[in-house]
């Protein structure tokens, strides 16, 4: 009686799970956008998962569903919950990650440090905003961003008229979210587990590094991070997790400020931020995934050394494949853990990162950021 | 350009090749024995690796060949490689892995430390090895024995009779292993990894435990080990790798007597005894194996943490599958790797492994026979 895990959406989250689903013997089921996706070894279906018909046949057959990204419609997981599949994360709880604005929402009710926001409409709306915010402000479509996209910094009323003129064509009522332009110090990422059965487990706070809207490095724990804020942001995140109802891995992205934090983004799957764990921690985040979402008992999160540094490869090589770099890397770097996703480059697109482990991090930051190098041009 | 490998044999050294290639972007293809077997998720054809036209389509398609087992016949390999296919390692190296007589020649010529041994094909040659050995010897059929089979003390020149008479009806002029019987201390194993452009890394050191001739613990690296016995062991894989032109894995499992070490057997593939370097290793076995059979630069072999210690699930719970224990395995030791193979509990069957990694060998060998025994009954 093997277990059966089923992942909608073939990209790279999912492609990281077959590793873990191969040892324990759970058996991985993918259903992929399209023929050649980086998880093709796993994809046992071809479909679009907006399609309620192909999303119930891949669902029949496995333990529990759950997910590479957060696009399936509400509509198409409320059914599979109606007809008795586990779905995991659930509908209730991945509203909160598919609409930033629900999710302002609840984060208040939740009484979770946040930056100021408000539901916009149109530009006078977004002008008192600004007017009492400094004259800057953040719009954010509240739907189907990620990476940067539909993320705007704005210094005027105007700035986002575009995007008020698509909401008013599409005619459904919906606002944009303006949110404080934060002055933060760094960005960090905190990440916990959580099963059904309520068992939740917190990986180490760690630094993010954006460049251009996407995550460039993570630094494993974040430096210079004392008890007390690895403390807080555990208690954050559990208290989403908690109070979302969030089952599998959670990743709460974080402001630091020079007195707080305060919670930027959510994603209810595995996340870019924990990409170190897969060599940099006892359990990778892949692995809590899996188990979290079969609801079984959680693996340890505990680092593995005193530092990760994860870097991801973007855009990759103008001709060929990663695999043509990797005589480059390899030779100057033996200890750099090497992560591709079979994607073909282009500019800026993730198509892999580069791990380093140590206990010495202006060592490891820099052999980490060499053998990524190695892979561009 | 992906680069593949082909892998002979869908075992579970097969199955364990499939995370590191996925995560190295490697394309793994598996021929393997039958539907269902540890690697079938990879498995791309299902044949008799002792069919030359099988062997032969499946390698057409791939970079180069490696093996799972030390099994498929000289007059397959010797084919391939005419062929022009690379084959690694090659069939002038396997035969001293499938041929037990063969090796102690070869190790004899290459100066290598090992126990007295002899070529016998009657019970008078027998018998005259046991008067000169103390009257207590091992007799090893040359070909086909693993884990305890084809290995018997003696203490009578008559107690190899009925594989004298096999040897005889067989009619090819064959003859057995007898080697001294060996009063050793404890088993230790050295794995090196070596590419076709020479380069070489060395594991750590091990002791092996065996309990009826099976693999049961490794202990990693060897306790009470000091800089001398890991130089000379490393020494003696290295002249081995090098003098017997072996590619990819080399284990060279060791008798530690009082004060030597003797070369007990070769395996030219992964091995059991490094399977603790997927979770205590930077570069795993199955990553290394992959980038010496692709003659890429080899990975840090080096150790991550003090301690790792690797204990087989020999033989499961007499009803269910490995996954039903899962629970109680992971509830008591979360910082347990667990690595199942997919293949049913037989008495004695190595189905599995369990490894934990830390600073206290005492603490880390008892979580991980705890978490093993989890799995048995």
């Amino acid at each position: 009686m093997t277990l059966r895990v089923g992942v909608v959406g073939g990209g790279q989250l999912a492609r990281m799970m077959i590793g873990p689903a191969v040892e324990l013997g759970v058996e991985l089921r993918v259903l992929a956008e399209d023929e050649g996706m980086a998880a093709s070894l796993a994809a046992t279906a071809v479909g679009d998962y907006r399609d309620v018909d192909t999303v119930l046949a891949f669902a029949r057959d496995v333990d529990v569903v759950t997910f590479d990204h957060e696009h399936v419609p509400q509509e198409v997981l409320t059914r599979l919950v109606a007809e008795g599949i586990a779905v995991r994360p659930g509908p209730h709880a991945l509203r909160f990650a598919q609409d930033k604005l629900e999710m302002r929402a609840r984060l208040e009710e939740l009484g979770m440090p946040q930056p100021d926001w408000a539901a916009v409409t149109d530009a006078s709306g977004l002008g008192a905003f600004l007017d009492s915010h400094g004259g800057r402000a953040v719009v954010k479509t509240p739907r189907g961003g990620y990476d940067g996209k539909g993320v705007r910094v704005v210094t005027s009323a105007h700035d986002a008229d575009d995007w008020f003129t698509a909401l008013a064509e599409d005619g459904r009522g919906g606002a944009l979210l303006v949110e404080e332009l934060v002055d933060f110090t760094r960005e960090l990422a905190q990440q916990v587990a959580r099963r059904p059965s309520g068992e939740v487990r917190a990986y180490p706070l760690v630094e993010t590094v954006q460049r251009g809207g996407v995550c460039a490095e993570v630094l494993a724990p974040a430096p210079k991070t004392g008890d007390r804020e690895q403390r807080v942001t555990t208690e954050i995140a559990t208290a989403i997790a908690q109070g979302l109802d969030v089952v599998g891995m959670l990743a709460v992205e974080l402001f630091e400020t020079a007195d707080r934090v305060l919670v930027n983004e959510l994603a209810m799957r595995p996340h870019n931020s924990g990409h170190w764990s897969q060599d940099g921690a006892v359990t990778s985040q892949f692995e809590q995934h899996l188990r979290a979402v079969l609801d079984l008992p959680l693996g340890d999160p505990s680092p593995r050394a005193d530092w990760s540094v994860m870097i991801n490869i973007l855009g990759g090589p103008s001709a060929g494949g990663l695999d043509e770099r990797f005589v480059d890397a390899m030779i100057a770097h033996p200890e750099a853990k090497i992560h591709t996703y079979g994607k073909a480059p282009r500019p800026g697109r993730k198509v892999g990162h580069v791990t380093v482990s140590g206990d010495d991090l202006d060592e490891v930051a820099y052999a980490a950021r060499a053998a990524a190098d190695a892979f561009l041009d």
